[in-house]
């Protein structure tokens, strides 16, 4: 049994991490780790747990956690790695990260967009980017790994291998994505106390969200070209769940076979994405629960565009999900391993 | 024109005062004061408001916002009256109070429930409890209104016809009250987080919630004998309305015509108040944006009960609508004035 | 006193009618019609107008409908028009028409957008398109209106500045609009079953809604050249409102005086029409509930774009009160009379 | 690997089963049944699916289905049992019916209930009434079993200790019970089209619901005396979930041990009962997702009451998560497999 321990535990993510790992086969939860909850239990913070789960918390002594871990989740906020990354490494685990820190090539781009430098950087190019789909192997021969952001997995899904495929113009492309409130995390706020938003909605961030940086990264290098492209963030008034359409102009006339085959030679194999006959738009209750990415798209000859739908549920693709698929690719398990249940639909 | 200012005018049902006041007729907005957002606009807090009310937020100095205001509506925690109400009564406007400070017969059932002394005492007896089905006759004559709870306004005038009358079995009621998130306020709050609370409901502060004594009170004049009863809570995925289930043994067998009867000796001439024919329930749909208070009923032969639905808009006939009816009373206008507007239905 | 009645009364559009009219001070009701309701009080159908609006619902016979009503609003399928319009039209009153059918300066793009040939040419030429902030001139001197689609309203009002003032490229324009479901009526269907709805989202009709055509003629008018563009809506699950987020190329440089220029030199004498400052978005409850359009826009330098974000309720400005709204200019009354209500926000 | 099969397998409560049994260790899916979608594939109905389950659906022809299966799970709508059990029955499987058909043991009160006899009279004792925590042994000893109701395994597990220990007056119970609405089935209605539902909060057949019948039989045999009781069923605008608030007044002083002792009696070993301390309530998102039953109490000392609520998912404890509980008693398996997942939470 793989020892696994979280720290960040009490959050959203670190909860749906709790979740997963206790129905993995080869998974021995080591220590739960709060800040603020440690002494408590984890089943009286989420009551959901009793009965499945139950566990004190610890206090984030990373040095010990370490020890006693095969691997590591941390659920931190982002810049809090300087502390406890380099802790971690030393004591031997392996780390999956879900903060910004190490998801960058150039440590630049993460200060320009983060406001600060990044972290731990003597230990930054031992994380790989976590995105399996994009990078399986380098993330099988790596320690550790900087799991994606969530809008950042939508978007890149959608759009790599039209990029790889030539088949739309680089400079052309618009993201306009949508995110359930969970994506802002547990902590209260003025803008997501329930009143303000349920029946709400709106975007927030436009041109300067952070996870802009991160999709224009991994599409250069789809595209082998430097990609800039416009992400603007909305928020639904839904507990979960990630849809982005995507905007582009065609490179070409309008080839629908061409499409096709630019999804199936990436996706053929994955067991994890799934991409819609032409035309057929996935929606957010297709994927909501699950560790699916369900990509549609549709292309508008009159204008010479192409529409794509891309969805995924933002805490399980987009952070814990993916993170126990690293972890299963880290420790050589077959890659779907307790991640294989269809989405919840209703 | 009557001058009136809103002590505690960011909060919800400070907004919701200001929105019924910006359309009511006779009435111009003196002051809006808030502690936390004075300086600011309050078209800036509620962009909601602009185009209809331009305002600057002022402190909530009592004295000289009495001085300026013929009638103030308080919006404040309970307990806040000791330091403001003396202020305003000396300052010579009507106070009209949302709090449940003034609301008790017996100062000792307030610090009993509220746990604090009474504050103001000395001007306490100015003010009536301000139910105007109830009480309009005393409210006429009053210089200040204790404005009654909203959990309160659905219960009380759901079986106080039925208590007078002597339909039921006074110790035998239960009440089962479901409200919106908006009756908890405008403060964030972990519990009212919208992940925590879309797509759950809970019971809370059963047995012990305050608004009990203030139905007791109540429904133990109509009844003509103290009423004890139970009360229970409970929080609604949703953003406003109050909706009341109420049970209670019958005195005698059951008479629909009786209790058509009670209704309509009390309620007939009432413009607010809606009672269904047997066996037609309320919805919450039938409220929400409105003044209007619906009740329905169905006796239960097999078990000798009846069960009464009793529902309003907490923020309106449950706070600031009645206030505004109260304000109507107070100063010699039509009842209905500004009152008017259906349910939104959607 | 101007009488006023409703073809398709029962419908979503119809009760929004029925709510505004019922507190228009110089309307009274005349008929409600409605085929499938007709016999019953429309009180009974929709409990929330109880106490506030009691009439019995009758058939649409045009005819003796449009004999004794000043204005009748048809709220009925597209294609209906073909019988009742010219019945209404020799009737003598004012028609003011919620459907596409008289939208369009050339039948021929009606008719290719929705299948169908024009209904009722013959009077085609008496309705102007009731965008009042666009056409108010043409429709103080005109019999009838063509109320315009509730996506159009929202997308026309962002951009139609933008366009006349050559701050956009015409041929880059792309529209992500997002709406809740009222917009899709009444009758129930699987797409908008609760369970089916709640949590979840989604694209629909992509690159064929029918609203495309008609956002297209307006702009094209405001930019003096013709324009396709990219309209792709969504699906919210929230009841109300319509938020669209619209991204261009910038025709130059950015230049925030500009565009606040632009919006200043058609928007600021209108009532209805609140423009924000630079970066600050506007929200669905910012509008729902109200007849207002809040608009706001933020310049992206690193790509040479604009975001564009309007927001409208889809049943008050994208229907009924627009409808209201033209009624109110046919009639030269003042143009916001009972229209002016601030937004809900809760 | 046993073979399972679900007649009316498209409805919610089919899905949920599929979703279950896709999990399931032991279980192979045989055929899925559905009148009206026969000929197409369960993972086009339900895109959730796609990439877990891949199967074509067939036509119900029980029969066949009987021949090729160890069990058929029928998700029928009451009375339909008539035709399709008896060939389920010769064919030799096991069935885990859905309905109230065989839930009685007197047809009578089936009849009474239902309004029409109880089908398929010759083979009713071969069912047993499916609720693993009262009847375990009979499940496990019979053919086939009659799944209980979703309101009636929440009401009958909150209260059946406390009249089997006499705690409770058997003649004054009231259950209000909350249920979301896919309770309601997958079949679109006015009453349950999202722009009337969301938002809104009613009760629904008031005294007259069915599964009143249903909970009286079982705490009748708990109480060891017949029993009435008061049930009223609300809608919740939420998806999923069950949430009934039970009132009783003590039949002795109250005595906090007395009630722990109760419930433990009887379900200190149940796994998928959890028994909070007294006074902490549970909440609907303790158990959404999940097979769990959440309960929680409160002594009211003042009024000499109790308040109970219990909570379940109410298409998994309710619905298919019972049933494949059944399941796993039929066939010996350990009762918990495929069903120990956690609530979801969020």
């Amino acid at each position: 049994m793989i020892k696994a321990s979280i720290i960040g535990a009490t959050g959203y993510v670190g909860l749906e991490l709790i979740r997963l790992l206790a129905s993995h086969p080869d998974i021995e939860l080591a220590s739960l780790a709060s800040q603020s909850y440690a002494g408590r239990r984890i089943e009286a913070v989420y009551p959901s747990l009793r009965g499945c789960v139950s566990k004190e918390i610890c206090a984030p002594d990373a040095g010990a956690i370490g020890k006693n871990s095969d691997v590591v989740f941390t659920a931190l906020p982002h810049g809090a790695s300087g502390e406890v990354m380099p802790l971690l490494a030393s004591a031997g685990c392996r780390i999956i990260d879900m903060s910004g820190d190490f998801r960058y090539d150039d440590p630049q781009v993460y200060e320009k967009w983060y406001g600060q430098p990044q972290p731990a950087p003597e230990i930054a190019n031992q994380f790989v980017f976590g995105l399996p789909e994009l990078h399986r192997k380098k993330i099988k021969k790596t320690r550790h790994v900087a799991n994606p952001g969530c809008y950042t997995t939508a978007s890149i899904l959608a759009l790599a291998p039209l990029l790889k495929a030539g088949l739309i113009q680089p400079d052309s492309i618009t993201i306009d994505a949508k995110s359930g409130v969970s994506g802002a995390g547990r902590k209260p706020s003025q803008a997501n106390h329930f009143p303000e938003t349920d029946g709400n909605f709106k975007a927030y961030n436009p041109i300067a969200h952070r996870h802009t940086s991160e999709i224009e990264q991994e599409l250069s290098h789809a595209a082998g070209q430097p990609i800039q492209l416009g992400f603007t963030p909305h928020l639904l008034p839904v507990k979960r769940g990630i849809l982005a359409t995507c905007y582009a102009r065609l490179a070409d006339r309008p080839d629908e076979a061409a499409f096709q085959k630019a999804y199936a030679d990436m996706y053929a194999d994955e067991a994890f994405i799934t991409v819609n006959p032409h035309g057929d738009l996935p929606e957010l209750k297709h994927v909501v629960g699950s560790n699916f990415v369900r990509i549609g798209y549709i292309l508008d000859e009159r204008l010479s565009r192409v529409l794509v739908v891309s969805c995924i549920d933002n805490l399980i693709k987009g952070a814990a999900g993916q993170a126990v698929q690293n972890m299963n690719l880290l420790f050589g398990l077959p890659e779907g391993t307790g991640l294989m249940s269809p989405a919840w639909y209703l």
